[in-house]
């Protein structure tokens, strides 16, 4: 692609850094702005900068938030003894939606991935660790996309924790394997919580 | 959606205003930023903004340019006597990428929409219709899309000009080279017939 300005050149390039989105598409989203006043890429500017800047992470569940800790954890109606394992906010989000999960969060920010140079050190897996070594929790839900990477972060965490005196789950194969926990619809995703299984037996049934 | 962050939310609204883009995407793309370095996103916002606010037309073709000219209309070897009217910066990249094209060309910003409340002041209109009848000109291209905004805008221009003394012509319609003729939609190919050209001048432009 030859532009004929460096300004638009340049623009166009940032936007294609985006996953999932291609130069053609950058250079449609480009000139959508410059149809747009000057105010209205001011303000998408702003808001994607204040984003990244001033982005907060609960302290106890690691999950964005605006405050210290956020609404879920600072719930009192919550039960604190049962926590779910996810790999982010969308995966929060997707679960609150169901209304099936009563418990606290953990977003781990990821998951184990050797390919993408994430190993478990990048991850929220040592502040989980010493949640779940501190006696509060009960139980720990897997809720990672069951996939090689979420099973291999599963596997790992599971390991570290399998002789603590804690119920350990994972959400029932209600959904298909291989499929985004973002992407499930409601009841499936819902009923997967109700029906989370021992850890144990869901490596018996692979 | 429920966000459990208004940042967040404002950012992920933000990006959702692009055309084609809703609202998970923009979740998407937004974790994707909280996944880089604050850096990344400074100098997306920064590109974008200085794009759009030192942004520059050529005040010749209505290009998007660096240059007071662009870089077409300074060239003295390109022909400035024949105009192709295009749509916008794309349809300038595509045809300079086929080679075929030496003229000047006439970026218009879009095309007369009454839906989209786009009348033809809206347009480069007026300074191609001065253009034209400062003589210079012999033959106008029409390159404009064949939907029914193309159309409409192709007459209007047409109307005004059809009593001055240059040729006016538009881009063949006619099936894609490579293609199948069984597939062709009947207009196009009732208009590819229609329309023929003689077989030598099929060969030139090979």
């Amino acid at each position: 692609m030859e532009f004929s300005s460096k300004l638009l050149e340049q623009a166009v390039n940032r936007m294609a850094q985006f996953p999932g989105i291609g130069k053609r598409t950058a250079l449609r989203l480009v000139l959508h702005l410059l149809k747009q006043p000057v105010s209205h890429t001011q303000k998408l500017a702003n808001s994607l900068l204040q984003m990244r800047e001033q982005i907060n992470f609960c302290k106890n569940c690691h999950n964005i938030s605006d405050t210290e800790v956020c609404e879920i954890c600072a719930n009192p109606s919550r039960n604190n003894t049962i926590i779910c394992v996810v790999e982010d906010i969308r995966d929060v989000m997707a679960i609150e939606a169901t209304g099936q999960f009563s418990g606290h969060y953990h977003v781990l920010g990821g998951k184990i991935s050797p390919m993408d140079g994430i190993g478990p050190g990048e991850l929220t897996i040592k502040p989980l660790l010493e949640k779940v070594k501190s006696g509060v929790v009960t139980e720990l839900i897997f809720a990672l996309s069951s996939t090689m990477e979420g099973d291999t972060t599963n596997f790992y965490i599971f390991k570290q924790i399998e002789n603590l005196p804690i119920i350990t789950s994972t959400i029932a194969r209600g959904i298909a394997v291989g499929d985004e926990l973002e992407y499930a619809d409601e009841i499936t995703l819902g009923r997967s919580i109700v029906n989370r299984v021992p850890f144990e037996s869901s490596l018996k049934s692979q």
